[in-house]
């Protein structure tokens, strides 16, 4: 395991490169570091203060420890792992699955995969896949593990009421060695349950929201069950921390990353943040990116509560499918995004071209390359073609796709989106806008106290 | 099989619903009647011209009894089909697959998918994935279809020569019976090499581009390969391009939907266009329709000449999933945004919710629906909660996923961009910014004439 700091190459966004209409100066960049000191204070008091919870996550390793062992005991026998999660509740561990076992894991015969088992994400109520998948899994050798942390979630605990029904009727009383809970320590219908049923469960600190949950057992305990080195994870995170302790912008890269994005959407006019991997494994990596951003940042009122409807699009591509898709659009579209890549530097397997025809022909050039080089190479040309076109473009350097790097990937983000809270002056561990959305489900539902909803709607 | 139109319902983009500052009056609307009259002028005359393609790919039914028949044969014997492809050569069939099989088709045993083969889509080159997925096939049981209308896309002909190089030393001769290609019907390499092989082959039209070839072989074969209804998905076309053969904007549905988002676009500061699927089999159409937007409408320049760099972003999203991540950008973020619900009304499957505990709890309420009522419901909360905030709302309504239906949907899109390209006045079938990109790859994979674009780049 290539155990090195991830980089964060910024050239692409000065005026140097891309020109001043569209490009920053270092001054301009350097110009919000009081602004930037004055949240970083903020933000260290509400940590204080115990506001804020995602930064002591990294430090939980005994926490972690426990996790894998338990991990290690629950899956003899088990063939088949079922996450009932959403938002927050699974895009963690997708993230974590996809990254370090790819995102073939779970079309993988049991030998590639190590004898750890097929871990599926069930996320949406869609009755026609949820069907289907219960049809695939054999309760006898299926875990189920359901994460919520209100415990409430309605989505997550229809399914859960279905897989409950199921595992009692199949299972019996063995039903409690298929079945895990992870949520509020205390509060809610999920924690009552386990608590009654006395299931296998962990805690999600009161004071972590499920979008900055991947390093509590939300993402952690999903991870283990397959085999993910949680603890090299945290320790991932905690480098991230330690190079991000101080909210000097010529250090802290994650406060950096994130006055360039403030300043690109408030001030310039380009509101749409692409996140584009060149790794297919790196994909779900950007839906976690995608909800910590939006949810975190699309805010209606600021602290002092100012109407502002503020909020930048996260938008999620890949490399190098997405130069057949979306960036005729990212070069020739309005000048409205801010690109960042995310490069991965030594791949975990390559593939040689061989060139199988005995004369020369038009495809010769790619024979004596492997995939790997084409795949740079490409990378490159299109981060050039963007600059050329005086797209502001930003580049991750990823050493290797491993727990180390991704734990300093969320962590990153997660710092950078804090920041970017304290400079657009909302709360960015909040989402009020959804409140009405769920009241209204309540009422269609015929839940009791919320049937005036239904009126509303007519 | 349900047979019926799909509706198009825009009340939620009315000024009577969403208010003046965001919402539209039908006037407004209809006062687009001349350009759009105008528009469809001009592209009845580049059909008949046969400047545009896509617009007769509804009637070629011999065709498709063809590539049936065909598909029918190959599949003797075979597991897995690899298609190589990328872009337009992949998100048209991975929609087929996704929309009629679900998302859940690889991942099926044998007996669920009634014995057709598992299909995957190499679209990527990320060397990580395409090791582990070559590890996965046997070639002995594997079909490999190579789908490039240029015939030396980089990244498909650097895994078709992997793969051909592996049958041929696996296979020998019987190679040709393990690869077809589907390519222009004159030029290229790929056409060369089925020729010299005498391999299987199909054509893509010359005049009909990647992003609008989902209704040829391209499209077609794949699907027709895991059982799909080819005849029937293009009758469903058919149906579409009747209902909207005049111009007329009270019965074109397609006209009217590009009226509704360039107005949204150009004249109300709305360029994010979201396709939010209430279906789990319907991502994969929204990632095709995101090709569709991006690479017909982002544009620099117009038919004149004239700098423009128009071109909305299109996002894709999924309900419920996203409003777990999303809705609360869309709801308090900026009026950005116009939203478009894909809802379907008769699903293939669903389950009920039981209640297995005997006493009453905060989850009583969800029990005696089925995942299917609750999944409806949230769609029709969550359009009211947007809707309340003023945010513009369009709802498609799909009568079912089928062929039928899916084939009106692909029509309707095809139909509506091209109305978008005359309303925004650019080519809506070329792609020239990603020229760049190409040669500079060229100019770094060392091939011959291209060597003055690595100077360029230092």
């Amino acid at each position: 395991m290539i155990k090195r700091g991830i980089t964060y190459d910024y050239h692409g966004v000065l005026s140097d490169f891309i020109g001043k209409e569209h490009g920053l100066s270092r001054d301009e960049i350097i110009s919000y570091q009081s602004r930037v000191n004055a949240g970083h204070q903020r933000l260290v008091g509400e940590r204080k203060r115990g506001g804020i919870g995602f930064f002591e996550l990294p430090y939980r390793e005994a926490e972690a420890r426990e996790i894998k062992e338990k991990a290690q005991e629950i899956r003899q026998g088990i063939e088949n792992c079922l996450v009932l999660g959403i938002g927050g509740s699974s895009l963690g561990g997708k993230a974590l699955r996809d990254a370090i076992k790819t995102p073939l894991y779970n079309l993988m015969p049991r030998k590639m995969r190590e004898g750890t088992p097929h871990l599926f994400f069930a996320e949406n109520i869609d009755p026609e896949t949820i069907s289907r998948l219960l049809e695939m899994l054999p309760m006898e050798k299926t875990l189920v593990v359901v994460i919520s942390k209100s415990g409430g979630t309605a989505e997550t605990m229809s399914q859960f009421l279905i897989l409950y029904e199921r595992l009692k009727r199949e299972l019996g009383r063995e039903l409690s060695r298929h079945l895990v809970a992870i949520t509020d320590p205390e509060k809610g219908a999920l924690r009552e349950i386990a608590r009654a049923d006395s299931l296998i469960s962990f805690d999600i600190p009161g004071n972590v929201g499920g979008r900055f949950s991947v390093l509590t057992p939300v993402g952690l305990f999903p991870a283990a069950l397959i085999g993910i080195d949680i603890e090299t994870l945290l320790e991932g995170a905690r480098a991230m921390a330690g190079r991000c302790d101080l909210p000097d912008l010529k250090s802290n890269i994650a406060y950096l990353n994130g006055v360039i994005h403030y300043h690109y959407d408030m001030k310039r006019g380009k509101p749409l943040f692409v996140l584009m991997p060149y790794a297919d494994s790196l994909l779900s990596l950007a839906d976690w990116c995608r909800q910590l951003y939006a949810e975190s940042l699309g805010k209606r009122f600021d602290r002092e509560g100012r109407e502002v409807f503020c909020g930048p699009t996260p938008i999620r591509a890949l490399g190098t499918t997405d130069q057949h898709s979306q960036l005729q659009l990212y070069i020739e579209g309005p000048f409205d995004k801010v690109i960042t890549f995310l490069r991965v530097e030594a791949l975990r397997g390559d593939a040689e071209i061989p060139n199988p025809f005995s004369s020369d022909n038009s495809l010769s050039y790619l024979a004596n390359h492997s995939l790997g080089q084409l795949f740079g190479f490409e990378q490159r040309a299109t981060a050039h073609a963007l600059v050329e076109n005086h797209r502001p473009v930003l580049t991750v350097g990823v050493p290797e796709i491993n727990e180390y790097t991704l734990g300093q990937l969320f962590y990153f983000y997660e710092l950078q989106v804090a920041m970017m809270g304290e400079l657009y002056g909302i709360d960015a561990f909040n989402q009020p806008g959804v409140e009405r959305g769920k009241v209204l489900t309540y009422g269609l539902m015929g839940r009791k106290g919320y049937e005036k909803y239904v009126k509303e709607m007519e």
